[in-house]
């Protein structure tokens, strides 16, 4: 029915998330039938994007290959070359998408660290896999600067697990090791949340004042 | 927040039909941070759909371009070069996507016209933009061979006026002009089908036996 071109093309935008086969054939015939120039941009810029675009080597997060003629230098993320930010401060993260939710909110001022991945025993990810010696050499070049680490991995299993790790792991270098809070979600009904939620919310009371 | 190139691709990906930034930008971190080769491809593939796939030169059908050698020669699509397909029989849809549909559901066994477009006086798309004199031309090519033309543009107000204007500009021909039927849908519930659906089906009732 289709050419192997177009088959292709439809089999490989079916790997993007939550795409299935149809929702990839819409895709792929606007893109044999839309703009031109979009496709061949989109085909180039794919291209381009894992030649120069690769994770900060100091914190994981995504940033552009620095190329000082001589061969691929490390790169370097926007965050991480940004003196304005508080060097006090750390947050360490499970994904990219979950630092830019972090950064939308506009209330962490310090620095990030990108796991890419969460503690699983079942899926095989044990604590080496982690990489946390990135974290504790970051530390402890810091000089006793880095005082708070906050762990916003998500409040799952594997998360808390991870979480639960990572405080044990920084502990002992002396840095306040904190966990993002877990409750009732803003605007949410308590009717509809979870008992898991519902019962961490109480759990997790504060005081007034 | 992004390197320059990470967001242009976010940027041509939400150009994709019924992406939004957000979804664009999930799938651009899945393309950077998933398999590489599968981006590469992609990439490469993207390309190459523009440079190998074209319309029909017959019907309008996606088609591979077939160069021998001396240039590009005209893409003729697998419904096309059939001959297992009923030469008597066309059916006129307006996109590749209709087509796959009446496809999958096995019935048409002749062959098809895309159309591209609809009539749409609001968006300057007139009679003479719809090309209907290349279905004229098929006809008088198949001379008499050709004996029904089947209209299946979608039942809009665009496509009941492209149907109606068909059906007029062919008729002379000698082609018998049919229009697919439009009502309640297999499965569907009376109490929810819209007042228009509802009358029309009432309207197109056709006697038992």
């Amino acid at each position: 029915m289709f050419p192997d071109r177009l088959l292709r093309v439809v089999q490989l935008l079916s790997k993007l998330p939550g795409v299935g086969e149809k929702t990839a054939q819409r895709y792929a015939l606007a893109l044999l039938t839309g703009d031109e120039g979009v496709t061949r941009d989109l085909g180039h810029s794919l291209i381009e994007l894992r030649d120069f675009v690769g994770p900060c080597e100091e914190c994981g997060h995504v940033a552009e290959v620095n190329s000082d003629g001589d061969g691929e230098v490390g790169a370097r993320c926007t965050i991480c070359s940004d003196t304005r930010r508080d060097p006090t401060v750390l947050c360490i993260v499970h994904r990219v998408q979950d630092l830019l939710a972090i950064e939308r909110s506009g209330v962490m001022r310090g620095r990030y660290h990108v796991l890419g991945k969460l503690l699983s025993p079942l899926d095989g990810v044990s604590q080496a896999d982690l990489g946390l010696e990135r974290v504790v050499r970051r530390i402890r070049r810091s000089e006793g600067q880095l005082r708070e680490v906050i762990v916003a991995t998500p409040p799952s299993v594997d998360g808390e697990a991870t979480a639960l790790l990572i405080s044990r792991e920084l502990g002992a270098l002396g840095v306040n090791v904190s966990r993002i809070a877990s409750g009732v979600p803003h605007g949410g009904d308590l009717e509809y949340a979870d008992q898991v939620t519902l019962g961490r919310a109480i759990e997790h009371r504060r005081r007034f004042g």
